[in-house]
């Protein structure tokens, strides 16, 4: 199988190529930005001298789909559309037989109307979206086995539903849920802005986009899909890592008990979701594709939290796991990812 | 006024001696520790150097009692209620009339028989618990203008109350509040532990003592006392800072803009709380005495976040803010420290 | 005496501000800056809400020079010099009494053949350099007392010139002396750059402008200025740390123990700068105005290590005790600041 | 081939069981360690869930050692000679088959007389010490091709040996060499002390052992044994970061750019050493077992500068990279790893 990372000078399409030269059973065959980043990969990412000899080009998407079966979308949101709008035609018919999977926000959510509110653009190929399939690993292994194309969760979007899927499943949520997740930097991007200015991030903490943020609508549809969808109140902070994300949801209940003996049940076999008493660290899950969870309870209360690193099982992680599903390899291929100690 | 600091060697301690040599009408006169760090002040605290003179001494806490206007204790929990006790005679009767400015938590809570649950020991003194004022700065100056034993918040205690106490006061708060809070480092004092060793706090990011933390009954009494005590999910959280407590109280309400005004109205003629749409920010108090309330709205949910310095306002700053109100000086005397930058 | 700081919206203006509003004998009385940073300073800077009232202006400097006795430059080189230049007639006289605090590198060098070199620009007013008493406090005190125009040594400059002054001016360098000396990242300043990027910088540690910085000339004309200009291998490196320098001296000498002692006599009575054996921290010196010098011998080997904070010592703390100094206040006032715990 | 660790609680044996148990040609079979550790791997080291379902014993060594093809000894010094001693009869013949790769410091010296000066020890075995390869990887293919005994290279001692090593060997270093390095956290171990504490370690730079740590007399011994040792003026630096050794090595020299070649030549068929112009960074090796080696010049003066992971090149990767070449395997086997990013 030969792939191809667009979008290779993000942080996320580094990590797509980190993982992708390793892989057993996956050429990465092409790699592709703009060109301000053309050469040699590791002029672009020193840090993989000596792992890699592939060069960055700047050909056009629609020609490399020609050349390889799948295809690693790492480009920011409102791009991508256009890059996929072009690989298919007017009608809805795909120019190429290369599979798609897509990191952005542009192909996860099925109702165009939503992106004007969240992404503050006008969906402009809105007959697209119903053929990706939303690719939150855990929960939609059937339909990505054999899919074609995927789009993959955000990175917060990612430790919130694996959090609450188990009991949206089981209609079981309560109807309001409170989270506030934490994020490291790199989940600003590569390009420095104010929040991600060394001085002014080091050592501070605060909240952005409150009750605002972008992945609300595709948390909102992803637990409706699985059986209910509650009012969540999410509340993003920008804390001073460089990975992970950490998620806390709180959840007023009858039973604690039963819902976090649900939680533990839910993830028996899959392989990167570690769920346990007690609270998870960040330390356990960055650098490793693993999504820890730790459940704690109180009378009437059941407190979830979830840990992940952001650029892999938040972003380049599960985006080759999905690639392995969707395959039909094994789920760890390439993804035997111990996290880094301590 | 001559004051004295028991318990110097300590985080809290080294706060109180680096406010008091500059404050400019307190003579700091007596410094207090055990036997390991006696000698010049200089030598337990080499960021000193330059400043002071003043030598740690281990003499009997009684017995410095006589020599000084006030007596700060910056001693662990359990410990102090033993020092506070030799300062009594057995009917209650003071055996001086130093004032006393406590910073542990052995006589926050006015119900001893709140210490076995929540401070793992039964209470010796009950009958001095009464004595204690509460410190709340901001909304305790009138029991603080000329009481003599004043007991002050946890750092947890002081950045929640301050974000709930305008709707306590105004019976506005609704029946339920989550807080999910992060502090940095030095809450856990200056002794090495496991969860304090830099190879595992740099990067990491964890909750523990999830809706089992000991400021939790405080806030209680305090809200309570102010006129109305809503359910506390209180979930306090390890984050990869040195200072700072950042605090994140959502609650839904029928009228968020209603309650944010009543916060921004409870603060106008308050020097150190600083309210303000949107996310404060820790590097706005980090090095200083002010609180920051940041107060975000949307249909139906208000969150008030909080921001201290946990070893100023939170404890060591906060202490000084009493000491002024309690002898009548100006609040701001000895504190009029800006924040360090950025 | 009425100040002004012109440059208000980076991290050395903003520093000049903070100190300049708790000065006890200065009025800070005009704040200017560029068109962006307009309004209230706290606007500017949310961390002095409560603290002042001022506001930025977009005032000609040779105006505001009218209104105030001194004015601080916290502006880039090169900009530097035309707003110099414009406080000067064609013949070099004073269009105002105001006097001149210059925090860039366009006054530091006597020679203004240095600047094409070090600072890639031809000095547009090279009869004025000869104006600029170089503010090394420290060694230039009775220059200072009556000075009316100072220039203020770099960050690094002031570390390495405060650890081998003593030798230079007893002509007992070595020939050649390697220094190795890490920055925090303040030291580039408030505009987000890929070096100052957090994920890039927060756990990283590299050098840069290897034998090749700009404050090389500056040191060899203080030191020879005082007795002795060694050659010098000045080697910086970009640290994870958002404050603090801290430079590493290597001599290699006869009789390190007699070396040493002149270090420790030289500063015997300077408020500002503590010697002691062994390694300084720089948690004992950020948020100060010290310097802290550390001695360490071996046989034929004397390692001088000097921590500084950037800002203060190396930038704005320096500036008002240079002022202090020219005015013939005491040398601390306004700079009674203990490095911030722990 | 099976294979042991031996003192799994601490880091480096943390990061030899995460190496390990994904090395193609590998068994991890027995993992030893003291009796508070006992249990699950993934007990003492949560972030392996999922990974292993290996558990802790309590064995003794010389039991294990007949079970096993290999023996990783990560203990503290002076406690690894008696261990090995155990594996040895009383006349030097070895009571087991087993291959042996220490990673302390107890069999890196030849010389039994340095112990008492640089370990504070008398060394209980001097006849064994010179069984031991020195495994400074790329220096030592030859002698490690079939050795059986192993001392791996202490982490400073590894970068600072990679960089002089080819200069030691065509006899053209100058005969005085500094060099300063920097060291993360992880370096001082998994037991909090003052010096890893967080709130002081987090924003500090200090210097420690200066001209008198315990590598130095390694490299002497190494540099020697190539062709040629200077004097070593070694200042090691405690930095804030948890990961990674950043050594600045200064020298005087007519012809930099001749030397610079040399280095540049020496490591053209290293797959682990990468050699570059112009400073290397952490962050390019963090995670890896790359040293990144980094050449500046200028007339007179060459710098060489070294990054590698101190738990890695620094400790367990070079001890995996020994074992590939000690049993034919490609050195690369199970060090495939791509430093994280950024």
């Amino acid at each position: 199988m030969r792939a191809a990372v667009v979008g290779a000078s993000g942080y996320v399409g580094g990590e797509l190529i980190r993982l992708l030269i390793n892989h057993p059973r996956i050429e990465l065959a092409r790699v592709i930005a703009r060109g301000d980043a053309l050469g040699p990969v590791t002029a672009l990412w020193p840090h993989l001298r000596g792992l890699t000899d592939l060069v960055v080009e700047a050909a056009e998407v629609v020609d490399v789909a020609q050349d390889v079966d799948v295809i690693f979308l790492a480009l920011p949101h409102g791009v991508t559309q256009d890059v996929v709008g072009s690989l298919f035609e007017a009608d809805g018919t795909p120019r190429t037989p290369a599979r798609i999977i897509d990191l952005s926000g542009d192909f996860r959510l099925r109702d165009a109307t939503l992106y004007p509110r969240w992404y503050q653009v006008e969906h402009r190929f809105p007959h697209l979206l119903g053929r990706f399939v939303y690719g939150l690993s855990e929960w939609a292994r059937e339909e990505l086995a054999g899919a074609r194309y995927v789009a993959c969760p955000g990175c917060f979007a990612t430790a919130i539903e694996l959090a609450l899927a188990p009991l949206a499943a089981a209609q079981a949520l309560p109807a309001d849920v409170t989270v506030v997740a934490a994020t490291g930097s790199t989940g600003s991007g590569k390009k420095p802005v104010a929040g991600t200015h060394h001085p002014a991030r080091a050592t501070n903490y605060k909240l952005y986009k409150v009750l605002d943020h972008q992945h609300t609508p595709e948390i909102h549809a992803l637990l409706g899909g699985l059986g209910q969808a509650p009012r969540l109140d999410f509340i993003p902070a920008s804390a001073p890592m460089t990975h992970g994300i950490f998620a806390t949801a709180m959840l007023r209940c009858d039973d604690p008990d039963a819902l976090a003996q649900r939680v533990l049940d839910a993830y028996q076999h899959a392989p990167f979701v570690r769920v346990q008493e007690g609270s998870p660290e960040l330390n356990h899950v960055v650098g490793s594709n693993f999504a820890d969870l730790g459940l704690m309870t109180a009378p009437g209360a059941l407190v979830i939290a979830a840990a992940i690193d952001n650029t892999l099982k938040g972003a380049a992680g599960q985006a080759v796991q999905n690639l392995n599903l969707m395959l039909g390899f094994d789920e760890r291929d390439g993804l035997r990812l111990a996290p880094s100690l301590p």
